[in-house]
C-alpha cells in the first residue's frame, strides 16, 4: 500500500493532537490563519494555474467559479477558522455521569473520532474548512481533493502545515493525497485501523463508489430529494415567499426544494398566483388537478405533466414538481416514499398538523413555516460544516465539530470487582 | 431476494412502532412478559429439543451451557424487561435546542435508528433482550441467531408477536430470519434502504464476514485484548484482588484482562503473592523482569515465557501474560500497540498517573483502580444490552437503548427565508 506511511504519520499526528488542550488547539489554528494570510499570493498564483489549466480543458464556468479562490473567499475562510476558534472545545466534555450501587464513578466523555478521510471535488476552500473542523476536534485527516484543484490544495496545505509548526501544533495531523491517481481513493477506502470515517463530499457516483467500496464507516453526504407541505391552513402569501426562496435562491443545492405537495383545498388559491411568479424563471411539472387550478397559464410559463419519475428526481434546477394531495397523511406517505431523509416542510397554521409532519416524517431536518434552504451547517450556527448527513448513522444532517467525535467512559473505583 | 417482504413488513412495522408513545410501548412489552411467561412450558420443550439436538452433533458442554434455557434464566430475561419498562423513553427527547438570529427555533431530537439486524450465536435469551431493546427504542428488528437455537428462537419470537397483538403493539417490528441457510446473512449485510444498522455478535469470523461483506452500517462489537497496569503506586492488596477477579471471574468474557503490565518499582513485591494466588488456576505467560521476580514459583505454578504472540492473544482463557514496563508511557504505548479498544485499567494512588491514563488511552472504557469485568451493559445499569462497541462510529462501549436512536433537527420558523 502506498499510503501506509502518510496512514502512519496521521496517526501518530492524531495520538498526540489528542493529547493538546484547546489553548493550544486555538493557537495553532490562530497561527494557521496567518500562515494563510501571509500566503495570499501564492495561494492565489496557485489557484490561477489550476484556473487556467481546467478551462483550457473545457471545465464549465459553473464548476470554474466552484475551484476559484479570491481574496474575498480566502476572507470568508479565515473568519470560518476565527469562529471555530471561539467555539468551545468539542473534546473531553463530560457528557453524562452516574454513580454504581457499588460506588463506582462512571462518566461518559467526548473524544476525538481519530483520522477521518475526506474527498471531495473541486472547491478549494474546503481544503481549509474541513482541515479547521477537525484540527478542533482533535482528528487527524487526510485530504483527497479534485485534480484540478491539486496546485491550490498543495500550497493551502503548505500553509497549513507552517502555520501549525510555528504555532506549536501538530503539522502531521494533516495530510494531503495528492498523487492525483483513482486507485488513491480505493486505498483510502480500505484502510481498515487508520482510518476511522471517509466522508464523501461529492456527486452521486463518488458517493455509490464509497459506499460500494468501503470497509472503513462512511457518513454518507448526499441527495435531497427535498418537499414542501402547503397545508390546508397555509398562509398563502408567506408560503409563496418560501416555496420560491427555497427554489430559487440556489437551485443547485442539496436542500433546494424538489417537489411541492398542495393541499386540495388551497390549489386553487395557491397556483395561480405561484404561476405569476415563476413565469419565465421556474418551470412547473404538474399533476393534473394544480395544472387545471392554474386556470389561465401566464404566457412565459413553461408548464408540464408531470410523470412518475418527477417525483424521484433531484433537479438540481429551476424546475419544480408539484402534487395535489387529499391530506396531509397523503403528504407524509408521498414523502416517506419518495424522500431522501434530507429536509421537509409543512407549511401550515395548524398546531396539530405541524405536530404530525414534525413526528412522522424521517428527514434530517423537518421545518415548519420557514425555507429548506437553512439546512446549512453555516445557518445552523456550527461554524463551517464538513458536510450534510443524510444517513441515520453517527451523524445526521449539518455537521459540524461534533461529528467528529465519539465518546469513552472512565470509570473510577476505589478496588470495585464483580461479584 | 428472498428476506424482501421480510424487509418490508419490518419497515412497515417500524414506522407505526414510531408514531407510539412510551405508554403504549410499555405496554406492549410488559404484555410480552405475560405472554413470555404464560409460554414457558412451550420454550422450554422446544429449548429442550435443541438441546438434544446439539448433544447429538457433539456440541461442547460449554457451548450447551450458553443453549440451554432454564425456569431461572427465563425468569431473569423477564426482570430485564421489567427493568427496560422502567426506563424513560430513549426517542423523543431534545437533546439540545437554539434560536437563530433571524428567529428560527431549532431543536435536536432523539428518534429511532430505523430497522436493526442483529446476528447472534447460540444464546436463545437473546433474542428476547435484543427485542425488547430496539422495541423500546421504537425500532425494527430482524434476529438472525444460531440454527443451533432455532427451534427456541421460534417459539420466543412466537411468543413475543403473540404478546404485542394482545398489547396493542405492533408484531410486525420484530422478525426472526429462520431459513438456516448461511446467504440469508449476505442478504441482510447487503439490505441497504431496509436495514439501517447490523449488529454482529459473535466470534471473529462472523464479525470479520460481517465487516468485509456489509453494504449497511455496521456496529462492530469484538475482541477484546484488555490490559490492567499496576502503577508503581499502586495498592498492592487492592491489586491482587482486581487482577484475579477481572481474569478468573469469568475468562471467556471479551472484558476480562489478558495482559497485565507491572511497574518495574512493585514487580518483586507483586509477583510472588500473584504467583502464590495463581498457582494451579493460572498460566503465567511472563516477561524475563517478571518471571525472576517470582524467585520461589509454588510448585503448582504453571509459568512460561511470554512471546511477542502473548500479547496480541486474547486467551479468553485462564492464562495471563505479564510484562514489566519502566513508566506510565511505556505501558500507554503497550496499550496503544497491543489493546483492542475494549476496557483498560490502571492500579495506581497517583491522581497524575491516573489522569493521564484516562486521557491518553483510547479504549471504550477507561478503568482506575476497578476491575475491566465491569464493562457491561447491565452493570453500567443500561439493563439490557445489545453487546458492546469496540469501534468509535455511532456507539462506543456497552451498547443499552440508546444506541438504537439517532436525532432530527426540528426547526419552527414564523414564515423565514434565506437571504
Amino acid at each position: 500500500m502506498n499510503l501506509e506511511p502518510l496512514f502512519k504519520s496521521l496517526k501518530q499526528g492524531q495520538n498526540r493532537l489528542a493529547g493538546q488542550n484547546r489553548r493550544e488547539k486555538d493557537a495553532a489554528l490562530r497561527s494557521v490563519i496567518a500562515a494563510l494570510d501571509a500566503g495570499r499570493r501564492d495561494i492565489l498564483a496557485a489557484n490561477e494555474k489550476d484556473v487556467s489549466e481546467a478551462r483550457r480543458k473545457g471545465m464549465k464556468e459553473a464548476l470554474i467559479d466552484r475551484l476559484s479562490l479570491n481574496d474575498s473567499r480566502i476572507n470568508a475562510t479565515l473568519e470560518g477558522i476565527e469562529a471555530l476558534i471561539r467555539q468551545s472545545d468539542p473534546v473531553n466534555n463530560v457528557k453524562s455521569y452516574w454513580t454504581l450501587p457499588n460506588g463506582l464513578f462512571i462518566e461518559e466523555i467526548t473524544v476525538p473520532l481519530g483520522v477521518a478521510a475526506v474527498i471531495y471535488e473541486s472547491r478549494p476552500n474546503v481544503t481549509v474548512d474541513v482541515f479547521s473542523l477537525a484540527y478542533k476536534a482533535g482528528c487527524g485527516v487526510l485530504l483527497r481533493g479534485s485534480s484540478s484543484a491539486l496546485e491550490s490544495n498543495r500550497v493551502l496545505v503548505r500553509a497549513i502545515k507552517q502555520g501549525l509548526e510555528t504555532g506549536g501544533g501538530v503539522p502531521n495531523a494533516v495530510a494531503l493525497a495528492d498523487s492525483g491517481r483513482r486507485e488513491e481513493i480505493q486505498e483510502i477506502l480500505l484502510a481498515r485501523g487508520w482510518i476511522d470515517a471517509v466522508i464523501p463530499r461529492g456527486g452521486k457516483d463518488l458517493i455509490r463508489q464509497v459506499v460500494e467500496n468501503a470497509r472503513v464507516p462512511v457518513i454518507e453526504t448526499g441527495a435531497g430529494n427535498c418537499h414542501i407541505y402547503a397545508d390546508a391552513s397555509a398562509d398563502i402569501g408567506k408560503a409563496l415567499d418560501i416555496i420560491e426562496n427555497a427554489k430559487v435562491q440556489k437551485p443547485g443545492a442539496c436542500n433546494a426544494v424538489e417537489t411541492l405537495l398542495i393541499h386540495y383545498g388551497i390549489v386553487s388559491e395557491i397556483m395561480p398566483l405561484l404561476a405569476e411568479r415563476f413565469a419565465g424563471r421556474v418551470e412547473l411539472r404538474c399533476d393534473p388537478r394544480s395544472k387545471q387550478a392554474i386556470a389561465a397559464p401566464p404566457a412565459e410559463l413553461i408548464l408540464k405533466d408531470a410523470e412518475e419519475s418527477d417525483w424521484e428526481t433531484e433537479f438540481l434546477d429551476y424546475i419544480l414538481a408539484v402534487k395535489t394531495v387529499n391530506s396531509l397523511e397523503e403528504a407524509i406517505g408521498h414523502i416517506r416514499r419518495y424522500g431522501t431523509g434530507h429536509s421537509e416542510a409543512i407549511l401550515t397554521g395548524d398546531i396539530g398538523s405541524a405536530e404530525t409532519f414534525g413526528r412522522m416524517v424521517d428527514a434530517a431536518c423537518v421545518y415548519t413555516n420557514a425555507s429548506t434552504r437553512f439546512t446549512d451547517g453555516g445557518e445552523f450556527g456550527f461554524g463551517a460544516e464538513l458536510g450534510i448527513s443524510t444517513q441515520k448513522f453517527h451523524a445526521r444532517g449539518p455537521m459540524g465539530v461534533n461529528a467528529l467525535t465519539s465518546i469513552k467512559y472512565r470509570i473510577t473505583g476505589q478496588g470495585q470487582i464483580r461479584p
